[in-house]
Formats: structure tokens, C-alpha cells, sequence
């Protein structure tokens, strides 16, 4: 059964999805990639999200680098960087959030993610091109990344003395999908030690009563903020922290810790999932108060993968029944609502009940990362296992 | 019938929602509005929206100027009032977004709505009191503010070359609203300009093709913005602005354009009704491309009572039976969906096919304003004219 599951990861991720991002999405003309892209592939906004150009990179290397050589791909991948060098940094290097199509800054978003995601574009290029400015480039970001998160004061937001004094678990999980990368790149013991930092800094946000991370941790570690960002449960955000820690673990193994990581995977799962109509809710509040988020009860795709690979690494590593029966319900729910055979890759956005709430196949945040990211990382784990 | 529904509006204004409000809302310890109030007036965030704020302070201090001069009314205003002048500004004279319970800023908006919001408060409570530095704070601010539409670099927004340039219908109406208040309360004749300014810059947003007014009009008013933004339709919007329109008509008699507002309302309404689940939708695209809104398809409160505010307003001027069915249709969807008898209120987010998916009475947008506004000013129209 899982194994037949990874197969029709692999066919999905070669015949459905990334043919549709190379047909529809890259800009031969400008380079850089559209994303904005309706259900059949056709632009409805010429717009370069920065988030997404850099995740495309990211993927058409990765293929490039860890499937087979294949030249649309890196060709693909080279227009994205030419176009993210040339256009993504202000003159202080910080990063816009979206750019026209022609390169020229559009929107400038007060938050470190667009640095993130250029970094491990570059980063991932480098290595299927040789390009060691790349690489310098990546390297350079990646601390000017954790300069930014320690301080939003360099992206421009002034610090307000009744702002809740809080961590965010998106911090903490893009420090260390960052720091994966270049400690497997890298013999830097740096980045290797920012690995134990993450595994220690999960901790500040567990929530002992039920076993979840919070998606805000108060800044000093200590009471939980009473705020709705302090009761904010995000089921997604804790898959997917689940399986970068489960990996960093591999280069600090322990197995208690492993132990605390599927825990609060497990949680995440069994409080996330629907019970009346399926499938993982996006938003909710840890004491079942209302939350802020209009789309909180929304399904989302990246949710979804998100949690299919978390299992798939959970029963990796802990061959259970229970991984395995959540791993099976949460890839019926996920297989019957978000790929659509009919055009390629998947829909992003259902209602609480299950229908397609966008029809579309990309915007300013869905694009060419999650879905191809996780079936290639779900199909891997779920063949070496079955 | 309408004679009924007025009386219904009255009824649930004065026995269901400012009780409501009064009860739950005032923070007579440090002043101020909770506003982020559970389906049973719990607060679940204790924070000061300053938007909220204001508009609070506008509802009170209405109700004690044109309905009664209840006691409980003005000292409540005069909290809030207190508050804001205490809080709401920066030492640049900007307004923050939130306050702490107490009064420390929390966070900062780049956009120009919260002194809106305060200044509109300041003004009528300025009538209800007689406290002439409110007033005079009142119309400092509302320069201010014009400013502050007219260039967003004054709230430290950047400038950037490949922002689209576009005038937004929430920067027009905002503008209108504060102009009528100021055109009734003072004899000062720039007011007045700025309402015929108003009214001609109405036109910018026309959509020629389908009758309706833009969200977002090209700055240059010429050729629509190819960006999503540029196709964006809010009928809740176009409904505001037209009441806002015909109010400003008032002081620039015509017509001509007259019959033009009337047919942009009547556009909004057979464009964003749901002819599947009845109701308004929050935002569509002209086209009918995907819309970057994750909300787009969900029913939200105020453009229902804002519809019906409209379609009085039109129903006065232009007693056709259309309007009354669609006063009629309109009220029934709402009357429906949006009130709570068991606790009072409205309930303010329901998903397309119609279910409450936010218990919640208010949140950081939420508050005592468009329920209580629409429901005073449809009931003196409905009882007005039937």
C-alpha cells in the first residue's frame, strides 16, 4: 500500500506537476517565473513574488541535483537567479516581496521570509551549477537572515513598547531548513550548532497541557502571552517543524528528543484533524477561542503535504500502526481534493467542507515548492521503508 | 412591511446591540473598548484596536446627539476619548493600529484608517460634549489625513517604481465620510469642495463594460490596472460609497449624477449576490479570475447592513420596485444569518453557503459601528418613506 502511495508520488511530481510549472510558469522573455497562475496554467498576474521565485529555484535544482541532470531544469533554474540577482535586493540588501515583471521593485514586506527563500535557491543552484558567487551569496544571507530575525528593527518595523514580546515557530523553522541545508553543504561546525540551537529553541514552544507547539512562544520562555497569537495553533507549522528537527536530529542524534518531536507531531494530528468533514484545519486557537484569521478553517494543500511528510518520516523511524493509519487517512483526504488530473498540479484552497474554494493553481504564496518538495521527499522515505 | 422591518432595525439596535456593547465592551478601569468579544461578550484579547476605538466613541457619542442624551452613552464616549488622546499618536502625530489594554502601543499600520476613525470620534463627540479642542483636534486630523492618502511615504510606506499606481475607493469613501461630518457640523465652504471633489473622483473608478466601481482605479484614471488589485470588485464597497454619494449629493444637488450612483449600487448588488446561497460575496474579480483573497467567497456582516443602508437610502429617492425587492431579499439573507438572539449582536463572518464560521461578536475590525450606524440611519429612512 505505501509503496504504491510513493508511486503515484512519483507520477504526480513528473507527469502532473512539474511539467505544469515548466509550461505556464517560466518567463523566457524576463526570466524570473510567473506564479499567479489560474487553474489551466494561464497568468492572471505578471507579478515576481520573491518568496516563490526563490523556491522555484530551489525545486528545479534540487531535481536537477538529486533526480537527474536534466537540462530544462537548471536552464529553468539559471533564469530564476539571473532574475533574482539582478532585481530581488534594495540598495541596503534587504529584500522586496514582489517585483514587476520587468524586475522593478513593487511591494516591500517588513519580514525576513523573502531572504530565506532567496538563500536556499541560491544555495541549492550553486551546487547543480558550480556558481561559488552563488554560494558566497547564499552563505552571506543566510546570516544577514538571522540578523533580520533577531531584529525586525533592520526590515524597518519599529519596536513598540506594548508589542507582545514573542518567538515565532516560522522563525524557528526556516533557521533550520537553513541550516540543514548548508550543514550538509558545508563542514562549517556553525551551522551544525544552530542545528542544536533549533532542537533546544523547539522546546520554548511546547505547550504542556496539550502537547503542542505554539505557533508564538513567549519571547522569555516563560508564561504562555495572553494574546490570540499566544494560544495560536497552526497543525501545519508543527508538521513541518516536526520533520526539520527530526533531521537535524540526525546530526545531533537523540533519542529522547526524537521521542518529544513525534510527540508533538502526533499532537498536531489528532488536534489539527477535522472530525466532521476531514482533512486538517489551517488555523485554531489552543482553548477553542475565536481566532482573528477570516480563513482559519480553511484546508489548505500545504498543510497537507506538510503532514504527509512528517508521517512519512515519523514511520520511517518508528514503524507503528499509528503513523501508518494516519498517514493513510491523511493521504486519502489530501489525494481526493488537491490534485486535479484534469490540468495539472494541485488546487491550494478548499473550504472547511471540502470544496474548491480557488480554483486556481498559484499566487503571491503557492507556487513551485511544497508540493513538488514533498512528494519527492514523501516517495523517497515511503520506498526506502515499505 | 418596511414599516415592520424599521421597527425591527430600532428594536434590535436598542435591546440587542448597543446593550451588547455597553455591557461587555467598556474598560472602566483603564478606558478604552475591548472589542475582541466571544459569542457571549468574553474578552479574548484584551488589546485596543484604535480603529475601534474611534468608531465606538462615533456610535456612542450619535446616539446621545440625535436619538436620546442617555448619560450612559456620553461617559462611555468619554472613556474612550480619554483613551485615545492619552494613546492613539505617535510623537509624529501618526496613529497606531493597536494599544495595549493599558495604552502602549502595540502595533503600527501603514495606512491612514485609524486617524480616520479617531478623528471622526473626536467630531461627534466634540458635539455631544461641547469640548472645543476635540474639535479642533478633530479638523487638524482631517488634513492630516488627507495627507496621508495623498502620500503614503508620510507613514513610512517606501515608494516604489513598480508599485501599481492606483486610487483606492477606501481612501475616497473614508475622505467623503469625514467630509460630510464636517460639511453639517461647520459652514466652513472647503468641506463642501472636497465633497464635489468626491463626486468627481467617483468617476475614476467607473467600469464602463459592467456598470460597477472599481476597488482600485489606475492612479492616472485611464486604462485598467493589469493586476489583480486592478480587477478587484468589493460589492461592499460600492454600496458604502454610494450612500456616502447620495449624502454628498445633498450639498451638490444633480440629477444626473444621481441616477448614475444609483446605477453603481444597483450593478454592485446583481454582481455580488450569490445567485447559489444567496447572500453578498466579500470580493470578486471582473473577470471572474482567481482572486488573491482567501475570504473572497465568505459573507461578512457589514457589507450586508451596508446593502441595506444603500438600498434604503435608494428606496427614498427612487421608490421603484426593484429597490423594495431588493431591500426585501437583501434583509431576509440578513436577518437570517447575521443576528444572535441568545446573546446579542450580530454574528459577523458566515462561509458561502451560509454558516457561522467565527462565533465571535468583534474582533480587531469588528466593533460597535456598522451594525448600530446602519441600523439607525435604514430605520429612519425606512420609517421616513413607507
Amino acid at each position: 500500500m505505501l509503496r504504491a502511495i510513493a508511486d503515484e508520488y512519483r507520477t504526480n511530481l513528473f507527469e502532473s506537476v512539474i511539467p505544469f510549472w515548466m509550461r505556464h510558469s517560466v518567463d523566457r522573455e524576463f526570466g524570473g517565473y510567473f506564479t499567479c497562475l489560474d487553474r489551466e496554467g494561464a497568468v492572471y498576474d505578471t507579478r515576481k513574488y520573491v518568496w516563490l521565485q526563490g523556491r522555484q529555484v530551489w525545486t528545479l535544482s534540487k531535481l536537477y541535483n538529486e533526480v537527474e541532470p536534466r537540462r530544462p531544469w537548471i536552464e529553468a533554474a539559471r533564469l530564476g537567479v539571473e532574475f533574482l540577482r539582478r532585481h530581488a535586493r534594495d540598495p541596503q540588501g534587504r529584500c522586496y516581496f514582489s517585483l514587476t515583471r520587468e524586475g522593478q521593485p513593487s511591494f516591500y514586506q517588513r519580514k525576513p521570509y523573502a531572504g530565506v527563500f532567496l538563500m536556499l535557491g541560491l544555495l541549492e543552484y550553486s551546487k547543480a551549477s558550480g556558481d561559488l558567487d552563488c554560494r558566497r551569496e547564499a552563505e552571506e544571507l543566510f546570516w544577514l537572515v538571522r540578523d533580520w530575525v533577531a531584529d525586525a528593527r533592520l526590515l524597518g518595523r519599529p519596536a513598540l513598547e506594548g508589542a507582545p514580546a514573542l518567538r515565532q515557530l516560522a522563525d524557528l523553522y526556516v533557521t533550520c531548513s537553513m541550516a540543514l541545508e548548508l550543514a550538509t553543504a558545508t563542514s562549517d561546525p556553525r551551522y551544525r550548532d544552530i542545528l542544536a540551537e533549533c532542537l533546544r529553541d523547539a522546546r520554548l514552544h511546547f505547550h504542556p497541557g496539550s502537547g503542542l507547539l505554539l505557533e508564538n512562544a513567549a519571547a522569555d520562555g516563560t508564561p504562555r502571552l495572553e494574546v490570540p497569537e499566544g494560544r495560536l495553533i497552526c497543525p501545519g507549522s508543527i508538521c513541518e517543524v516536526a520533520w526539520f528537527l527530526l533531521r537535524a536530529l540526525a546530526f545531533h542524534p537523540n533519542e529522547r528528543q526524537q521521542q518529544w518531536v513525534l510527540s508533538t507531531l502526533e499532537a498536531a494530528i489528532e488536534f489539527g484533524w477535522d472530525r466532521q468533514h476531514g482533512g486538517l484545519f489551517y488555523f485554531q486557537d489552543l482553548e477553542g477561542k475565536p481566532t482573528l484569521q477570516l480563513e482559519a478553517s480553511m484546508k489548505l494543500w500545504w498543510v497537507h503535504i506538510e503532514a504527509i511528510v512528517a508521517l512519512a518520516h515519523a514511520w520511517a523511524i518508528d514503524p507503528r500502526p499509528k503513523w501508518r493509519n494516519w498517514l493513510e487517512r491523511v493521504h486519502e483526504y489530501t489525494w481526493a481534493h488537491f490534485p486535479d488530473p484534469a490540468h495539472g498540479e494541485w488546487f491550494g484552497y478548499l473550504d472547511r467542507q471540502g470544496n474548491v474554494s480557488h480554483t486556481l493553481k498559484g499566487n503571491n504564496y503557492k507556487g513551485c515548492f511544497h508540493v513538488p518538495r514533498g512528494l519527492l521527499y514523501a516517495s523517497r522515505l515511503l520506498e526506502e521503508e515499505d
